[in-house]
């Protein structure tokens, strides 16, 4: 599918505002996609794509994760998670796009997971640093993601686990799996995306 | 067991410093179980445990957690995790004591777990406020601890959470567990041990 065709698509899904952030995650996944190996078409249109859902009423989003058997513990966490595997199945079915890496990186944007793969972290990354991006650490996640996408993403979950828990909110699984995976990895020394 | 009876048994497996931070253990654990209306004999016994296998040698605590079938994931986290449970076997083993109550406050005092009993919580804090703590943010948990116990335990495991997180550590699954609880309880406005 071609940028200007995806983009179009979503668009009338979005707000404006919310348009010039994809547009952002856009240029920055394309960015961080070409300096860690990922592949660039995928990850532009993961990024295109990566909010498709977010402005579905709840009871709809909450219907579709229940129908299509989605982790019902999703339900009992924060609302705001539920756009990206809800995003993943709306844009299979409605847009069709069906190739699972593309989907996969829309799925985990918001939450992460343990084991992501670099498309995948770059997506994530990307809606974190992207230009339109203002709150307290974003400019330290950024200049590490010149550096290291591993170190850039520990920062980016390490500033969303102590944001939650400012706020004393409950922390999704998936996001505190995240963290524990690369920080296990940097531990263990294993080799880290330093992007040369 | 009387009291001098259980602080002659521990003394032994213990240096003087640790000695000396298990009676603070205790005489906090009292009062906290008499504020929170934990069993006062239970805190007592279990406080003077807690920190019974401390000084085991690293390869019999593996050796035991193994053998005893305990969670194996605990091999993957910091070994300062390992002498909580290996504690209550031990405890059990070689002095006898076989109450669940006293043995899970025993197992949990370091990691925590969800749902825990308020005599858990009682001997986990105890731990983290006595008198001879001195760390960052231990006096805002010690004066939360004569409000609420609930909001203690909430604002200690943030305090480990973040500890761990910037040293890129790991979390051990049941510690977040418990922060995930709390934080759902309060959130869902559930009736707090506010000691009254």
């Amino acid at each position: 599918m071609e940028r200007h065709e995806a983009l179009a698509i979503v668009r009338k899904q979005l707000t404006e505002h919310r348009y010039q952030h994809t547009i952002g995650v856009m240029e920055t996944a394309i960015e961080l996609a070409k300096k860690y190996g990922a592949d660039v078409k995928k990850a532009e249109l993961a990024a295109i794509f990566h909010d498709y859902a977010k402005f579905r009423p709840k009871e709809e989003m909450k219907r579709i994760i229940i129908e299509q058997n989605m982790p019902s513990d999703l339900l009992q966490y924060n609302a705001e998670l539920w756009h990206a595997p809800v995003g993943a199945y709306l844009v299979k079915t409605e847009v069709g796009i069906d190739d699972v890496d593309i989907l996969d990186a829309i799925r985990y944007h918001t939450s992460g997971r343990a084991n992501m793969t670099v498309l995948e972290k770059v997506v994530y990354l990307a809606d974190y640093i992207e230009p339109g991006r203002a709150f307290p650490g974003v400019d330290e996640v950024r200049e590490l993601a010149q550096q290291n996408l591993d170190l850039a993403l520990l920062k980016a979950l390490q500033n969303t686990i102590s944001f939650l828990m400012k706020k004393n909110e409950a922390i999704y699984p998936d996001t505190f799996y995240t963290y524990n995976d690369l920080a296990k990895k940097i531990k263990g020394g294993e080799l880290l995306n330093d992007g040369t």
